[in-house]
Order: C-alpha cells, then structure tokens, then sequence
C-alpha cells in the first residue's frame, strides 16, 4: 500500500504536477453534478473528458459504475491512462473501484472536495458500491496512486459538513495521542479560516495512513478506525429507517461518546475526558439523537448486524484505555449497551 | 501473488481438505450449466449452496457477475466465507471477480474442468469479465487462494477440447526448455490416458506459474505469455466476425507458427523446429484457418487493435530465438506479417 498525499492550497497546481508526472495515456475526470456545477469552474484541469454521475449515496450503485466504465471506454482510456476523481466519498469510492476493475487496474487520483472524504474514504484504499441494499458491499483495496489534500475548496461548505468531517478528525485524534486529541477539541473548527485547518487536517490523515499502512485490508490494527462507528452506524440505521436521516459524521460523533461510555465502564477510561468530549458536541451543534429508552432494542440488534462482527450475536467495539490507546475486539452485551445509552442520554440532554 | 496448486486424481478430496484447511464461514459453488449437469453429479462436495450461470463466453458478463454477487448475499456469504469455482474458463474469471469484489474480497479456489482453463485460466490471477462487447474489459488480478488441478475429468472431454488446451501447454513449453517442448510434442495427446498427463500438466502450469510469480501484474516478462496470441487473436476475431468461430486453442496453434516464421525471419529461430512444429499441427488434427492473402489486410488491422499494444499503430509480439528462449516487445510491420502469412499457408496446406 503506497499512497502519495499532496497537502496543498493549490489543487490544480497539484493536479497538474501530478499527471506531468505520471505520463498517462489520457486523462479522465470523475465528478458528480453538484461537484461539477460549484466546484469545477473553479480549477484549472488538464483534460476535458469529464464524466459526471448523479450526486449522492443511492447513486453509488452497479448503474453508475457501469456508466464510468462505458464513459472510459467511449473516451479511449486505455492501461496507460489515469482517472482522477474529484468529489466526495461517492466519487473517490465508485471511482477508485471503476479505475480499480477497468482493464484490471488503471491509475487513479483522488481529489476530496469535503472534509469528510478528505480524512476518511479518499485515503487508504477501500473502494466500491452499494448492492443489494447493502453499503460497500461490493469494492476492493485499492489504494489511490496519489490523493491531493486540501481545505481550499472547504470554506463553501455548510456548518453540517465540516462538523461532520471533523468527528473523524476528532477520531483520529483519540486513536493517535492525548496531545494531538486536545489539540483538535481546542480547536474553533466553524469559526477558523479552513487554511489554518490544512496542518490538523495534515496530522489527522497521517494517523490514518500510518494505521492502513499497517494493516492494508483490516486484518487487525485498521478495526481501530472503526471507534465510535459500531453505535454510530445504529443510529445512523435507525435514523435512516424513520426517515429523518442525520449526517454520518454526526452519527460518528454520538458513537464515538456511547462507546467512550462503555470503554469508562469496562476499560476506565477517565470520567472527565468523556464529560469533556460531551461538552464539546454539545457546544459546537452536533446535536443529538432523537431516541427514548424504547429504541434501546432496536439500537442493539442494529449493532449485532453491523458487518464488523465475525461470530453471530456477539458485539464487536473498539474501545479505549485512554485518549491515544485503543483496544480492539472488545464486545459488550445488551444490558453493558443499555446503561451506557442512559447515560449518553443523561450527559447530551 | 500466493498461489496454492494441488495436482490431484482425486477432485473431492483435495477439496474437502482445502476446505477443512481453510475453516471458511460457508462454503459456496459457482458453475455452470453444463458443468452442473455433466460434472457435479460425479463430485462428494461439502457445500450444497450452488450458483449455476448459463454456459458460454457470452455470459461472462455483468448481468451474470450481478446475479452471483446477489445468491452470495442471499446464501448468507460473509467475509470469511469461501467460493469454489468448478468449470472452464468463463466460471473461474467471472468466479475470480466475483470473490475478489465481493465484501471487498473473499477467499475462493478454482477447479479447472477443462484442459485449456487448467492451462490457462485458473492459475495467474487474472479475473474478469466481458464488458461494452470487449473481452475482459473490467476485472482484477487476484490470484484464487488454491487451484485444484486434476485431469480426471478430462478423459469424457471433446478432442477439439484437448487440442485446444494442449496448444497452451506446447505454448508453455516453447517459453520452458527445448526439453519440455520436444517431450509434448512427443506425447500422442489423443491417444494417450488422461491420467498419464498428470505430471506433464503439472510441468505447464509450473511454468505459467513462475512467469507470474516474477510478473504478476504484466508489466514486463509476463508478456511471454502472450506468444502465439498476437496472430492467434486475430485468426479467432476473423473467424468470429465472420460467424464461423473457431476453438480458443487452435487459434492459438496457428498463430504460435506464424510467430515462429516471424521468429524464423527477424531473430534467426530454426527453420527445422518450424517444420517439425507445422507437421505436428497438420499430424494431430488442428485444422487450418480459411484464410486467402485477400485476408491479410484485416488480420493486420486486427493484430493493431490488439489491447497488447502500448504505442498506436505498433504491433507487438513475443518472438522466440529458439525454443527456451522468448523475445519480449519486438514488433513486425505489415509487409513481414503479410511474408510471414504467406508462408504459414505453404506449411499448412
């Protein structure tokens, strides 16, 4: 797995050097309607040949990844050729797949242009599509050739987007040190200039990369990226289903404080760090779920069905010892998971 | 690129202990029609989940690919779940691709059924299938977890099936050693017992095998593979197009001498080894493609659209200095292939 990251102001600068670079037969552009409409005019890109797919994530499917492979070959891309993909975790995911499969493998950059994808789904290689139903359930490993990191493109982007992308800044920063951690809740994230995000963003991706590094295809250490994301996708699920969808990031933010509580109560993990961790979602809009003692049942079996776990019925968790030491495969059980939801309600009320 | 490969008179059991090895979630089997039919009720296999495509290059496509990622879901497949592949080579590319992308990847085992796949296909990691009307469009290199090869359930199979595979073995052996490559043309293919090819068999893929090993993805000797192919894809391309296909394997025969002349012509590759190889084409019944010189225009067109072809307007073959010793990347322009041609028509007639 070796990925080059450009972290810069100047994406198309970086774009440009890259594909100087890199010799490709031909050049394609992956985008979606809402990147090409706000973002594209604004770079200046080597190639024409942009292939634009619908927004949004029920346009990750087996529809669109056919257009992309029909499009490169309609464009004349041949083994040689690279596609770059700029947009979200939609593009970057569906993109790398189609550049992943497409004559077995061609070259292909990823550009994020929102927080979230910047520090999660461009980097490290998971590509793919939903399929029956299911999120990623069809993809492989394939990391990008290169990944051009920026903020430039970030301060058009709504309050709800960047406190999304920053849960998993904030994720990182409890899997990597105490120190990197503090450093992100002390942040102003809405009240900052996004060019002054650009060296946490820097630091923020590092720890990823140094994680898949290890551990490419989630044998081991890379579950560590998973903290706050077995409760996390619950109540993304349960939102979901009622209709009333919440942003992942978010999700990820009301994970990360459950399974905090459960990591206090099996791992003793310090009181004050999570009454510290509570009070920043708290004053920053992050919100909570909208969920009574009744939703306890339907959380828990959403959990037990979250692809990370390999043995039926039981729980799978990454919890932590303490900002910066996490503990893989933990489990806990329904009446643990129940306790540690009264108290993520009392501590978000 | 690990591969496994068991040589084997006995199918069920090698893959009942690969199985037990393996300790995979579920077990299922993709084959296909005929296979089901002709083959399966001869095996004792520990998995009664089959998914059946219909037989044929025609449908290795994505409607095809789609329906087998859709009875693994519904089969209750999950990442440590295992796919055994049973059939020629249209069963272990689209199996291949189907494991490889699925959940991001799962484990799977190819058991060739035909000579020609047992040669070719199931060994070497390359996977696909057939997309926008071009061979192998979209796919990946993903080597099976183990190959199970056995000529057991070959002695029931058509000559024009043998032939067809025998050619890339005699392939094989022309990239090996003069020694490999005088022994298979010493072997009476058709009439000998099938279980006394075994060990030439396994000889091939052993060669196939350590080409792939050094080159996995085809950046440079795995090129090697490709003798025969360059004049061999555009006998079968002709003859399809012209609705009167001929076997995989005898294309590749007849396109192996043609390259031999070319051979001959440019690096000095014995005149004798050429003749004794026509004579064996003509002695074993390979047949001769119906080709006039008013031909040689579109077989050269087709020669130049061959995807092996890095630079337009190039066209590239692998060559041989004698038999052991294979030429990567030399090329020859229109006036040698048309020289070239016409002296494989004086050997074939």
């Amino acid at each position: 797995m070796t990925q080059k990251i450009l972290y810069t102001n100047d994406i198309s600068a970086a774009i440009r050097s890259l594909a100087e670079e890199m010799k490709p037969a031909s050049i394609h552009i992956l985008t979606d309607a809402n990147v090409a409409s706000d973002v594209m005019p604004r770079l200046d890109l080597p190639s024409t040949d942009v292939i634009t797919v619908p927004a949004g994530d029920e346009n990750k499917n087996l529809t669109s990844l056919s257009m992309i492979w029909e499009c490169l070959i309609s464009g004349g891309a041949t083994r040689k050729s690279l596609l770059i993909n700029i947009g979200g975790g939609v593009v970057t995911d569906m993109g790398g797949f189609a550049a992943a499969t497409f004559k077995r493998g061609i070259r292909f950059i990823n550009v994020p242009t929102t927080l979230l994808s910047a520090v999660d789904a461009a980097v490290g290689g998971k590509t793919g599509i939903n399929f029956g139903g299911l999120k990623n359930e069809v993809g492989a490993f394939a990391p990008a050739d290169a990944v051009v990191i920026s903020t430039a493109l970030f301060s058009t982007l709504p309050p709800s987007e960047i406190l999304s992308g920053y849960a998993e800044m904030i994720k990182h920063g409890l899997l990597s040190s105490a120190e990197v951690y503090h450093e992100l809740l002390g942040f102003d994230i809405l009240g900052a200039d996004m060019t002054s995000l650009l060296p946490l963003l820097e630091k923020s991706v590092k720890v990823k990369e140094r994680i898949v590094t290890e551990d490419p295809t989630e044998k081991g250490l890379r579950r560590a990226l998973n903290l706050g994301h077995t409760a996390g996708h619950a109540f993304e699920s349960l939102a979901m289903g009622r209709h009333k969808p919440v942003p992942h990031g978010y999700a990820v933010a009301w994970g990360i404080l459950v399974e905090m509580i459960l990591s206090n109560m099996a791992e003793g993990f310090p009181s004050a760090e999570l009454h510290d961790y509570a009070r920043y979602l708290k004053e920053h809009g992050y919100g909570s779920p909208a969920i009574t003692c009744d939703d306890y049942d339907e959380l828990t079996e959403l959990m037990r069905h979250d692809k990370k776990n390999d043995s039926p019925g039981q729980i799978n968790f990454t919890l932590l010892a303490s900002p910066g030491s996490p503990l893989l495969d933990r489990t806990a059980d329904k009446t643990e998971i129940a306790a540690a939801l009264d108290i993520f309600r009392d501590l978000m009320e």
